[in-house]
Formats: structure tokens, C-alpha cells, sequence
């Protein structure tokens, strides 16, 4: 699913759809509502619900109906073939993810004064894993009625550098974390996943003043807990997040969008010379605006995430898949955040700017397919 | 016909086909040989022919056997249609194109010592239309044998920037002239013309050494004369033609290499806010080097430059259709010429050395045609 096509707040609910699993009334077990599930949203779903202290809705909009007569096939690396797997319920619209308020005693008379309202379940943590396209859409303002201020915690398992920012502009007494993923999985029908690449997380916390760091602390490792038990291939917690994301950066913001504009390979970037030509350069210009805004990025971690991949990698990154399918691409997180913050911080950045304007020119061409015309020479 | 496809020296030739038309010896008429009978050089051939002054030599490869039994069909807004048109004679190589020796008399016995070789025919001119491409072929050195030297002028109707120099350096005591070319001209089949934009030239001397001033001046401008004769729209003598090709690179260097790596037009470039985001910033990087190498261009030439086409306009220019068709781009003279001066002179040019490298990859997909592979998501 994409998140753009969730319906937006007003919309009327259809009833939501619990699966036969008994409700859990375990103290430790978890409320999670999840955003996008596609390649890793689907895989967290799994892995949440495998830990047995997790009860994920699962907000699906495109791929609702299928799922919910006939839940997920997944072939996963991690976990093995499960045909058929549902989780605690899937719903279709944000609205539906409410959990409803109990219900009023029947013979109250009609007339009668309305009794107060009874305690409801509440989430106790938001996990997004749709793709990151704050140009399209805005997901701190789409999740407000899952939100309950200073309970409920944001769990970012997305692309992009500043993602973080409009959450705690939101909730600004929640607690906010997000991960840096390097899963290899994705559709390959609406409720058919296939999870190649082992699930490898790192998760922190985004520390702001509206919450203690003590407790933003304890919510994200008990998430990283909760992750870790559901037999994820590796869960780790990191106390320096956005150190983390520009590292993270330091592939997302080279080899994906390079291989999106030309339509080829990791193993192609590196093979044809444009890793020195252009990957290393933009990493460099990643390395100034990072140390600029207080994280340092040393050149052994330019060269790791330059050499990650092997010269004979076929891999094709999610830009570029986006890119093929005509599907939105990310990159006003991965590489339109740090030219920003370059500009802010008066760090130049040419090389990563000018591949961000073309990856611009792309997304114009792709919302206006009418374009073509008549055969020139000039 | 690419230039690429001519036999290199040294193939067996097969014998030239002459036409039916008589020889004239109107010693006003020159020799000239073109290179490259695309849609620029069937016009420039027909143009030169239309004078009354020029006996055309057109060197064809893939296109010879359909020219020389069928001739070309050309539709021009210039000269109106011409079905089954000739020039003086086709050849299939450059071995061929060599005026043959008049033959010695029959009657002289075996055995008897060689007789002088007689006078032979010689080219005034050689024009030269195909692509430039030097990373694939040396023209100047595959043009050798057709070359007088002190005597035949070297005519590049080209794009580029540096493309004179290994002409100059190959020919030293020879004329070397260069146009920029405005003209809109294509190849619907192997004989078939179809040229929509009216042919305006600017063709000046690249004064050197090795030729007084003068020569190149006079030379150069009796081939502007029987250009101009032959009825092009707009045929102009410029004295400075290395500030004409650097103008022509405003347009070349931007809109033709952006158009091609995201396969718009060149409406959709400025429509879409790429003028500004990279059109403007290359041009900007073109002016310095241009500067820095002794040619000055306004920002008034710019702004001419980046606003010669409407917005509305479908123009997609030649690199693109290149790329579109698989075929090579001639992006070494018009991104790499300027971005390896600016090197030199320490103008830096990231922009242009950015859209250079990703074209570079282009280029490395094009000639790894296997490259390819597994969907993963990263």
C-alpha cells in the first residue's frame, strides 16, 4: 500500500475486521497500529506479532480487501513461508484503526442523559513504514486521531534524513524514535511478500525537550525489545539516531538515486566508474553538511558504504523500482533534507543538488505524462 | 550515416558510382567531399550542389546502396521536395572518394618503366556533418587521404566546442572553418530527409599558424559564398568563431544533455522549473569558463540562450534522439570539451561535470547491454 491513498480524515468508516485471534489481555502485550504495509511494513507486522506481546492493526488501503479474506503469503528469508498469515486485525482507513469506545448498556431508556465514556484501548506505539513523501502528503497530521498525547510513540521505519521533524512538531509531548532498515523485501502482489534480504534494524530515539530523555529512552528500547524478540535477523539500539540516518544517507542519497535516473544497477555504478565520478563526490558533499550540522562522518565511513556492495551486484534500489513502476520516489528526504540543510548552513552542495533537480524533472515528467511531441534535431 | 561506420584506410575499395551528370570544368566549381549525409549533410550536399558551383562527393556507408540505386527523397522547408535527387557522386569509403589517376594510354608495352603520374583531381573542401564522437573514431586521421595538403579546407558542421583542434594538429598548412548550425533535419529512413527547421549557419575560420590569416579569411568565405548560394535561409560569415561555438553551447551544453538523461522536451525542461534549477546554473558555469579562456559571454546571451524556445515548445533535441534510439551521444565535445578546459583553468563546474557524468553512465549502460538483474528493495 502507499500512504497517499489513505482516505482522509471525515471519510466514513467500514466496519473493522478482527481476525478469530482471542484478545490478549497480557499487561506486557502492545497496541500497534502500522502505516504502509508493503516489503518492510508487512515484515514488521510478522515480526511485531511474532514476539507475542504485540497486537498490530494493520491500515492497508489498496491491498485491504485481499488481505483481509485471505491475509499474506510471505516468502521470507528471515522467517520462512507462511501462506495465508493474518495479523491482530487489518482495517482500511485510519478512522477504522480507532479502536471503538465501549458500548453503552443496552436498556439504557432512550432519552436518557449519555453515560460517560468508558475508558478505550489506546496504541501504544505508531509504526510508519510507508515511503517518505512529505511533497505528497502529511503523515504527522494524517495519524493525529491514533495519537494519544504523551502515550502513544512514533516509530519511523523510513527513508530520509529529517523525517523526525514534523513528528515532534506534532506530538510534542510523545516520544519519537525511528530506524534505519536494511531489509531486502517487496511486493510482488497485493498481499504476496517477498523478503530476500535479511531484516537488519538500527532503532533510536529522537530526543527533544517536550519529553524526558530517560523516557524517551525506555520507550525505544522497549520497542527495540519487542523487535528483537520477534526474531528480526538484527535489532540493534543506537542512542545517536541522526548520526545514524546520515550515515544511512551516505548509501540513500548515492547509489539510489543514481541508479534511479539511469535505470541500472548498484553493480553498474560501480562497474561503469561513476562511483568516482559521481557517488564519492556527493558523498564528500554529504561528510561537509553533516559535520556542519554536528555529526561527524569519517572517510572510512564514506569508503564502507562505497564499497558495501560487491562490483557484481545486480541489486536495483527501491528509487529505481519506484522510478520503473511510475510509483513516487522519496527523494525530498534522502536528498532534497540535506541540500536544504547545506543552503541553511551555507555548505555547497552541486553535485547532490544537481542529481536532486533532475530527480525533480523526473518526478514533473512522471505528473505530466502528456508531455512528448515531434521529432527535432537541434 | 554515422561517421563510425566508414571503412578505416587501408579496405579494399569497391568502385565509386558516378552520376550521369556531366563533369563541368567551369573552373569556378570546387571539389568537395562531405562526410556524414544525415539529415545536416543531405542538406549541406544539396545546398552546395544548388549553387552551380560545387561537384559533391557524398562518402555513405549504411545508406550507400539505397542511395546510389534510388537516390534521396527530401522534404524541406528550405528547397521543397526532391524526390530520387543526386549529388555529383555517392562512395561507399574514403578509399573510394580518391579521384582516380587518369589512366596511363593502353598501348604502352609491360615491362615499360612507370609513367609519370598525371595531374589528379584534388577537394577544395572536405565537410565534415557526422557526429562527434572522438572517443570512438579519429576523424582528422581517417580523413587523410583526402586531404591536399596547403590546398583542400577543412569545413566541420558540428557540434562542439574543441572539435577544430585535432584537425588543426593533423593538417597544419591547411584552412580549418567550423558552423554552428541551427538547422532542424532528420533521417526518416536510409534515403529519406525530412528537414522542418530552416537551415541557418554561422561559419567562421579557426585562424592558426601553420595558414596566414588571410587564407583562412578568403577560404572560409568563398565557401560562405556558395553556401549562401546554393539558398540556405541564413548562411553568415563570423570572424569569431570560438565565441560562436562557446554561444552555441549555451544551448547545447543544457538543454540537449538534460533533455537526453530525462528523455523530455525542451518545453518540459523549462516548464517544469529545470531552467532555472539546472539550465541557468550549466549556463552560468559555461560563462566562467568561457571567460577564463578569453571569450566573453553577456548575461544577456544567456538569458537569449536559456528563453530561444517557448515553453510550449516539443523540441527534442538530437542527444536525446540519439539516446532514445541506443545510438551514441556526442557528448565528449559538448559537456566534456568544456568541463576538461574549465580543469585547466580552475573554473570549477560542477553542474556541467555532474550531467557529464551521469551521461558517461549512459554512455557505459548503452555498450553493457547485459547488465541487468534481481529486483531488490534497499
Amino acid at each position: 500500500m502507499s500512504a497517499h491513498h489513505l482516505s482522509p480524515p471525515g471519510t466514513v468508516p467500514t466496519s473493522p475486521t478482527t481476525t478469530t485471534r482471542p484478545t490478549s489481555s497480557h499487561d506486557e502485550e502492545f497496541n500497534i497500529a502500522l502505516l504502509g504495509a508493503g516489503g518492510v511494513g508487512t515484515i514488521a507486522a510478522l515480526v511485531l506479532e511474532k514476539s507475542g506481546r504485540a497486537r498490530v492493526t494493520a491500515i492497508l488501503r489498496a491491498s485491504y480487501g485481499v488481505v483481509r479474506e485471505r491475509g499474506w503469503d510471505v516468502e521470507s528469508v528471515d522467517h520462512g513461508e507462511r501462506r495465508g498469515w493474518r495479523c491482530f486485525r487489518v482495517v482500511q482507513t485510519i478512522e477504522d484503526a480507532v479502536f471503538p469506545a465501549p458500548q453503552p448498556t443496552p436498556n439504557i431508556p432512550t432519552g436518557a442523559p449519555t453515560p460517560m465514556e468508558a475508558a478505550r484501548e489506546r496504541y501504544d506505539f505508531i509504526v510508519i513504514c510507508t515511503k517518505q513523501l512529505p511533497d505528497k502528503y502529511n503523515l504527522a497530521e494524517m495519524i493525529t486521531p491514533l495519537v494519544t498525547p504523551g502515550l502513544t510513540s512514533i516509530v519511523l521505519i523510513q527513508n530520509g534524513l529529517f523525517i523526525h521533524k514534523p513528528f515532534i512538531a506534532a506530538f510534542p509531548i510523545n516520544v519519537t524514535m525511528s530506524a534505519v532498515s536494511m531489509i531486502g523485501s517487496f511486493t510482488e502482489a497485493p498481499n504476496k511478500i517477498k523478503h530476500i534480504g535479511p531484516d537488519m534494524l538500527q532503532i533510536g530515539p529522537h530526543y527533544h525537550p517536550g519529553v524526558p530523555d530517560a523516557v524517551s529512552l525506555e520507550r525505544t528500547k522497549a520497542f527495540v525489545e519487542i523487535y528483537g524478540a520477534g526474531g528480526a535477523k538484527e535489532c540493534l539500539f543506537v542512542d545517536d539516531m541522526p548520526k545514524a540516518r546520515w550515515a544511512k544517507l551516505l548509501w540513500n542519497g548515492t547509489y539510489n538515486p543514481i541508479c534511479a535516473l539511469l535505470e541500472v544497477s548498484v553493480g553498474a555504478v560501480q562497474s561503469s566508474g561513476a562511483k568516482e565520478g559521481l557517488v564519492m563526490p556527493i558523498m564528500r558533499e554529504l561528510q561537509a553538511v553533516a559535520k556542519a550540522d554536528g555529526v561527524a562522518l569519517t572517510d572510512e565511513d564514506l569508503e564502507f558504504m562505497a564499497n558495501r556492495s560487491p562490483v557484481t551486484s545486480r541489486w536495483r534500489p527501491s528509487m529505481l523500482l519506484d522510478r520503473e513502476q511510475g510509483r513516487p520516489m522519496e527523494f525530498e528526504v534522502i536528498l532534497g533534507d540535506p541540500v536544504r540543510r547545506g543552503a541553511e548552513l551555507r555548505v555547497e552542495t552541486p553535485v547532490m543538488g544537481t542529481v536532486y533537480e533532475l530527480l525533480k524533472l523526473a518526478r514533473w515528467k512522471v505528473e505530466n505524462p502528456d508531455e512528448g511531441g515531434e521529432q527535432h534535431i537541434g
